[in-house]
């Protein structure tokens, strides 16, 4: 059975085909948050520390942190991403006690925030560009800690889900000859718009169940793609995630404050019996001041338990 | 490309592959509503004229029609049901104008039924009960229409779902005997409550699936029954379809007046690449007031779609 281990300093995480969907919170990130760039080029985490405690609260299994921000003051992410993404990993994992997933396209970024981070981080992410495989498989092996693959290589994203599963299946059979190991791999086999390509859902279905079954992977993607540009995205994204792990996908980058997106995946957790005995599904169902931690999520979930 | 077609006088309806789920309406059923029980006796029919306006109202692509009761004057449903049958399939079939379901373990009721009824209805069902299968075949086959076949036999309900897959090609093998193609099959795999059974999620997902890969027929379920005990079912409800849907199943006797399941619903036809240019779901999406029709529905969506 396939196992990803993901670490804390304090708690491990496993991605499988027989665990609770990983949820990998998406929020820290400043790519396309003004607000949130600026405030980094001034030193101001207040947002990062908010998003950090709020994405754990919700449930999420680990963070992804993104330090990649454009400073006014210095537009060479070269120079300003390393030190920033030390100082973001220190930040968050002093602050909550999840496994964390170090996302950078900036080596030097990767490498920091590797020294930086407590336990067995994921690493976000090489593609099949030549360049890419070359300089991050070295340092997933130096540092024995598991790797985002994206199906992507130096002819872009194919359009042919054959292509990307190919793509991905030249990932893996690279990272053995660096020692690593499948379980290590975590495929994102690229999730399109459904706006743009009416096929991309039963496309990324049909990937996944092929990666799981012969290539033995777990996988992930940026979950949201999917819904863009059409209206109620929170509905398509939350029927999107129940069928892609009916089709075998074991993780997703995705926003865990959004309580109809995580309902559907705790009912998909325990439609695949990886909730045992419902006690998480039960636990969340709980109407509002039942349970302190939870009650917001719980109060949301009591009314609609007693509409029906 | 398997394909099951329903008609009712004006409209025909396709269960297949690669059309939208269909959705048949359970409402009109007095099984567990003594309200509805008591009022049919009374020949009151007015629950039943809401039911069928209300489910077509909120999407459903069939009606299901049970005339299952037992009058406190009458307890013997040989007696009552035909006759009940026909009354309720003519009320039905003059107030809205989807195809039909005749719902009956009486067979002169299901003959009733098929007499009263326009066009092609399925009838539900047949199971893999020697005496069922020499009693409703003869009857499809001389009505010509399609049935829902539920994969319990002599033996009973199988908790083992190479039984149950064996029992579903025993009633398609038998059907072909008397000339009824498999597209005109409709397996029901019968789905277990996932409190009581919990690998019940993932047996009805592969079940599905062989049945479609390997007996290339249409499938259906009584898709309510998977939540059964446990709290939020409408939560369950609504992933438990789309991962169904992701695994080729192609219809469920369901509650369509419930918002949750079928915004679900809409949003894996889109993922499934049967919504053409999401033109349903972008209808469906509307805020409250621009579609008078969907006004209510629309409603609730348009408040989740500001919340995002």
């Amino acid at each position: 059975m396939t196992r990803t281990i993901v670490e804390s300093r304090t708690k491990t995480a496993i991605i499988g085909f027989d665990q609770p969907f990983c949820v990998i919170g998406e929020r820290i990130n400043p790519t396309g948050r003004k607000l949130l760039a600026a405030q980094l080029e001034a030193g101001d985490f207040s947002t990062v520390e908010k998003d950090a405690l709020e994405q754990v609260a919700c449930g999420a299994t680990m963070l992804d942190v993104n330090a990649g921000v454009v400073y006014n003051s210095n537009p060479n992410p070269n120079e300003t991403e390393p030190p920033l993404m030390r100082q973001m990993i220190e930040l968050v994992q002093g602050l909550v006690d999840v496994p964390l997933c170090i996302d950078s396209s900036v080596p030097e970024a990767l490498k920091a925030g590797l020294e930086a981070c407590h336990g067995r981080p994921l690493v976000n992410s090489v593609t099949g560009e030549e360049e890419r495989l070359e300089i991050v498989l070295p340092l997933i092996k130096k540092y024995n800690v598991p790797v985002v693959a994206i199906s992507n290589d130096d002819t872009g994203i194919s359009e042919d889900p054959e292509v990307r599963f190919a793509v991905a299946k030249r990932i893996v059979e690279r990272a053995a000859d660096y020692g690593i190991p499948a379980h290590d791999i975590v495929v994102d086999p690229l999730v399109m718009p459904i706006g743009a390509m009416a096929t991309a859902g039963q496309q990324v279905f049909a990937l996944v169940r092929r990666l799981r079954e012969e290539l033995k992977v777990n996988t992930t993607c940026g979950a949201s793609n999917v819904s863009f540009g059409l209206p109620n995205r929170h509905g398509i994204n939350a029927a999107f995630l129940p069928m892609a792990i009916a089709s075998g996908m074991t993780s997703a980058i995705m926003n865990p404050v959004r309580p109809q997106e995580m309902e559907a995946i705790r009912a998909a957790n325990l439609l695949m019996n990886n909730d045992p005995h419902g006690a998480a599904w039960i636990r969340a169902s709980k109407p509002a001041g039942a349970e302190g931690e939870t009650g917001g999520r719980g109060g949301r979930e009591g009314r609609r338990r007693r509409r029906g």
